[in-house]
């Protein structure tokens, strides 16, 4: 029996290469299948036509590599939710772009380690260039861990808080992102106190009566810029002040908004970000990175010595005395895998204004939709988006509808969108995330989701099918085909 | 400005192919440029290296796909310590095979999170397949999780042993790995009692003593199944019988030994697994994958409900109840990469008996080497290797002098070993994990070692250069060139 071939060394590429050809080839039979944003027919269909492409996951002789890379990748790619495709728009699940994910597979193939300095050499190199610019778009003095996403980062946060002053006490808006609850929970820190968001940001009248109470433990207040429902930016100039009045800690979760700092014309909505003490990014989100290329970013970089830690076989005293880097303190995981490669290569690739194109482009998409909305006679629009998320549901649908209509276009294979709870009422959501969008894929979205609304009980029993006003605003328009 | 090409999508495979071929020309070419398994110069010299390949991480304006990835790709390559090097063989840096390589490029392209359905129809149903597949190797009943890799498996574990009893006490041998003291610093916990492992396991004796103490807090006793220093594999039969007999709770660290499973030959040697709580595996080290590969696995399938966690915009109760699958509670993280995707393949391509295939391979170099060394005048060996670990070192060198011939080998370029105490000294680690090493590999490896160690005082000034004995003991061979 003979042994596979490694992705690595001098024979690495010449044995990837035909497998990435299976690969390639079978995400694009995948794709034509599917023929959509996601397979129609539900769970339990997709679920069904998984375990028949794979009845056997260990079998006893192996089928081959063409073999299982040709079924598991075309069924994988059949049964997608493929955020490259126009109608799938639902969560903050962004469409890779081509050139991150070819850097990912570098990483995967050379499989450096990011624990020791033995395991990765360069790549340690690289993750410090890359931690330290990103660092440096908020404060000229900071420093940035790479993490596994915006909830990780959110959980360092709090560590590091809490290894700085003991246990805190977290306070939040109601729209804070649900990892800040699970983080006190894991890391045995009081549950948050709650702060009201009405508007979808941070009551400040609210915030401030908090804060000025009495509290057994020191304060670390938590805002956000971007939030998973609406896209809003809390008001982190006044929040700021707040804290800095009360002596509190800030923490703000830009796991969404952080990349608007690299457009000019939107980085000025994050205006308070460097009075933060620690700031979670997250690059799989609005910086079109395939998952994982999440960053906690602090601005002083002494506090992360909390995460300082020894074990002998990676970072022994007499090898850190002699030169050799110590990087288990850069993260609570141990193997780690240099995320820091395909976002290196991105922020080359594209530049600032590379960058900002794209960030611009999506969060004129979502204004274009917005104004669609607007002007439709059937739907009604939340509000003006912030960055790219908009929210939306037909006049005079009940929640119970919204949640249904949302599941028929998912079981139908016609969109995925999300869902989001705002003023009281549940909304259709959607997150444009895809520069490549045209002004038909937003007129087109629409008209799906409103031939899947049911109708009201007083309407005709045969409505006409649903149509977007003729006149629709235009987005803009780029050369490229998608 | 025109938007670079997504992964996703029927157009993404055509978009990927051109930078796929860039990427591989540059693995290539800086493999062949480093010319061994890392970059001589040490870490200074590396740094400056990247740093002249990327003086500006940000430009203003872009460069290209092409130009960023063959710069960036070159120089992670140039600069790579990289596994499938025969003589990079320090960790359990495992190099991973083509197949699961090219694999992970599907997952990063289709970019699907398992954090809900909708955006993971088909990776979550194979997500569930690979993981009930990897915990009935264990028992018929058992789940599993996938995570980072060890050390997230391991701080699960000691949450869900938290979450079941309330603060638990754990009890490890000196030898355990650090996850396990930083988790329980994460998690709130109290510090571990530490049994000696005066033999390298954990000293039944002394564990019987402490487990019979009275104690505040429930049991929860960690052994391990395979250490990271010298692949040792704790008596497992005898430590759960220890747990039984004083209610104690049993998690298993396999994260090294758990493939043994695979092996028809080695399975015996984890006999008792199946009488732990929970069990961590990582299909980085032993089992070829690209990072991350971790598995928490669980007897009582019960025991995840602690992880159950809500957010209305991913699985809120009537999308559940409707029969969209709640899978939040699969992980701490929130949005998640398929690694279940490349584990799936290579268990299907490979089969079981592919995978005992290199398993006992590697065993068997190790076997192997251990006799090179046991036999040669100059080396010391600690002990016959366990898995595939063998530590050894020179006749009369030494703490001091082993730390530094490691180093040297380092900043020569020349090996890659690593170092690990036992039996109150410093020994020379080398954690075989190439399927495709050669004899000659093993012993140029001890040739290289010994060229790099400083005549001792006593000797003559110009040693001849040490050499192996030419009556090797012949490892196996395998038809395929390397």
């Amino acid at each position: 029996m003979h042994s596979p071939p490694l992705a690595g060394g001098t024979a690495g590429p010449a044995a990837l290469r035909p497998l990435l050809d299976v690969v390639l080839d079978a995400l694009h039979q995948g794709a034509k299948t599917r023929s959509g944003p996601l397979p129609a027919g539900g769970p339990h269909l997709v679920t069904r036509r998984v375990q028949a492409a794979a009845p056997t996951v260990l079998p006893d002789h192996g089928t081959g590599a063409e073999e299982a890379l040709t079924t598991l990748v075309r069924a994988l790619a059949e049964g997608a939710a493929d955020p490259a495709e126009p109608h799938c728009a639902a969560h903050l699940h962004t469409p890779p772009l081509a050139l991150a994910t070819a850097a990912d597979l570098a990483a995967a193939a050379l499989n450096p380690s990011l624990d020791s300095w033995d395991q990765a050499p360069a790549a340690s190199a690289l993750e410090h260039l890359v931690t330290q610019a990103l660092a440096h778009q908020i404060w000229p003095h900071g420093d940035a861990l790479i993490t596994t996403g915006g909830t990780e980062s959110n959980q360092l946060a709090l560590l590091l808080a809490r290894e700085h002053h003991g246990p805190v006490q977290v306070v939040c808006g109601a729209h804070t992102h649900h990892s800040i609850h699970r983080a006190t929970w894991l890391l045995g820190l009081p549950s948050p106190i709650v702060v009201p968001a009405p508007t979808g940001t941070t009551d400040l009248t609210a915030l401030a009566a908090t804060l000025a109470a009495p509290h057994p433990h020191p304060l670390l207040v938590v805002a956000t810029a971007g939030t998973t429902d609406t896209g809003a930016i809390d008001p982190l100039p006044a929040i700021a002040d707040l804290c800095a009045t009360h002596r509190a800690e800030l923490h703000i979760d830009a796991a969404y908004g952080g990349p608007l700092l690299f457009s000019d014309r939107h980085r000025p909505r994050l205006a308070g970000l460097e009075r933060a003490d620690t700031v979670t990014l997250d690059l799989h989100k609005l910086g079109w990175q395939p998952v994982a290329a999440g960053v906690l970013a602090v601005a002083d970089p002494q506090r992360l010595t909390a995460l300082g830690h020894t074990a002998d076989y990676l970072n022994a005293d007499d090898d850190t005395d002699a030169g050799l880097p110590d990087l288990l303190g850069r993260s609570l995981r141990t193997t780690r895998r240099p995320d820091a490669l395909k976002i290196a290569v991105t922020l080359r690739a594209l530049g600032r204004d590379g960058l900002a194109h794209l960030i611009d482009r999506v969060c004129a998409h979502a204004a274009t939709l917005a104004q669609l909305i607007d002007q439709h006679p059937q739907l009604e629009l939340y509000a003006p988006p912030t960055i790219s998320t908009v929210l939306f549901r037909p006049h005079d649908a009940d929640d119970t509808t919204v949640a249904h209509i949302r599941r028929t276009l998912l079981t139908d294979g016609t969109a995925v969108l999300g869902r989001a709870r705002a003023d009281g009422r549940l909304w259709l959501k959607a997150t444009l995330l895809n520069p490549h969008l045209t002004p038909h894929d937003l007129t087109t979205l629409l008209t799906a989701t409103l031939s899947t609304t049911p109708t009201p009980p007083s309407a005709p029993s045969t409505p006409a099918r649903p149509t977007i006003p003729s006149t629709t605003p235009a987005p803009p328009t780029e050369g490229t085909p998608r």
